[in-house]
């Protein structure tokens, strides 16, 4: 059942155009680049303080951002509880959600990690999650039919960026790659999904290495967000990045690049002698990154 | 670096020749499902009183438990703590512990989640995870040298048994389909992760649907344990569940045959009025199973 009240591609697609820009911000605290800023006392509090500036330096410049659950993991328990915690406050902070935990697994089992992330009383508050496809479309289906009741979405992991993914992604079956064959599966969910403002709340993970892959997606896909990883850092230039995003009204409309490290964990950041100047420098930065995506606009 | 003094494939192994039986008992507290003596009161308490009495039923009779990270996840950040806990529990009953998280992620985000699981000091106590590789043999690298060093071990989702499992799994590539491909890319790691025993420390997850599916993919991993999902509730008889493990001097050692619901929920459990009456019924359903897998040997 669609909830007509609230809509995740309708939200980011308002948050699209009242930002101007697509650039999502990262929350990746990965234990062994965290400044000594945030590891000189306990632990927790440290991963607090660290995510917490993060929200803070993203609010009111991006549409969203992007917490890494496998960094909040790998602090055990109670860094769980900052991911929920980080979560919220950006909820709050005004800012979308993208919970990055690439989970998926067989039917009764994704129901349950779709309440944890995806449910309106969800105890990890998501605007969306991302969604491992491995498994087959049946594991998708309780992630979709929980996030189509709440109003909230999914990025389904079509083509990573990474150099192996083409291992199964891009193997050839009779006239199509595996991922192609599974972005056409994907094409009639996402279109079940659509809303007032023509985005569907069914997005996928689209690290296309090359602009025909984006593109061959955008036309199999033309309604879902794209969430762009690998802007910065991991390499792809603002050109490259925004191939897929369409163009309209001084906006890209059509999904999320994500940058994490080039922001959090910039030079000027890392330098940082208080967490003021750790949130200015990172604020800094995220001003850079969105100069730098409008420069392919 | 292969650490000496632990090896995963060693040690699961010599459990299953000292319980004599592959039967894993899964522990899945689905919120739903959970008897009333569980849910009267705090959740919380409620869901580590169910976890803990799985162990404590699970104990000296199987080899090994599997925790369902998704059923903890669901009851918020407090849940992932009773997830450590139960890890933690079952490591004390001498049960081996294969974490059914179902993780995978580029590289540096599989080393948090590595740390989070697999690593010497990892919060969350395992001896095995389930790993997703969609993403690519790049991704499993991480896991791979992790679990290698703190001598742990890994399950890969080669073949699931879930109906659209075939959607991309079973696609046919030039001579062979998509899981197959994945299993003979998987040959050689499993080959280096072998220990003194035979048995690798590279187990997948190999829900085969038909004999021949099973068979083949032993042929391909034959020093790999396979762990087998759906006996019982899920569906597969003894003699199909088990046919791709290799039988010697009395006992199964070619992997883990899991069992959840059938244990964990069956009739006797659901009705049993305090916690004494509901672990002595999920002995009992577990000495059941153990007898129906021996009727295959």
């Amino acid at each position: 059942m669609i909830n007509k009240e609230r809509h995740f591609g309708d939200r980011l697609s308002a948050s699209l155009r009242a930002t101007g820009t697509p650039l999502c911000v990262g929350i990746d605290p990965h234990r062994g680049l965290l400044p000594a800023l945030f590891t000189d006392g306990d632990p927790i509090t440290g991963l607090r303080h660290f995510a917490m500036n993060v929200v803070e330096a993203a609010r009111g410049l991006v549409p969203a951002v992007k917490p890494q659950a496998a960094m909040f993991e790998a602090f055990g328990p109670q860094g769980v509880g900052v991911l929920a915690e980080t979560a919220q406050a950006a909820k709050d902070a005004g800012l979308l959600v993208i919970m990055d935990a690439k989970r998926g697994d067989i039917g009764s089992t994704s129901a349950a990690y779709a309440q944890a992330y995806l449910a309106s009383d969800a105890p990890f508050y998501s605007d969306a999650l991302t969604i491992n496809p491995w498994m087959g479309l049946d594991t998708i289906m309780p992630f979709l039919e929980v996030a189509e009741a709440a109003g909230n979405g999914l990025f389904i992991l079509v083509r990573t960026s990474n150099e192996g993914a083409a291992d199964l992604q891009e193997l050839p079956t009779s006239d199509e790659t595996v991922y192609e064959h599974l972005a056409n599966r994907l094409a009639p969910l996402a279109t079940r999904m659509v809303g007032e403002s023509g985005t569907s709340s069914l997005g996928i993970v689209a690290g296309a290495t090359v602009p025909e892959q984006a593109e061959h997606l955008r036309a199999t896909l033309p309604h879902s967000p794209f969430l762009i990883p690998g802007f910065g850092a991991q390499g792809a230039g603002p050109a490259h990045a925004t191939i897929a995003l369409g163009k309209e009204a001084g906006s890209f409309t059509g999904g999320l690049v994500n940058s994490s490290r080039g922001i959090i964990f910039c030079d000027a950041a890392q330098q940082a002698q208080n967490h003021e100047q750790h949130q200015a420098a990172m604020r800094d930065a995220i001003r850079t990154q969105i100069a730098l995506l409008q420069t392919a606009y």
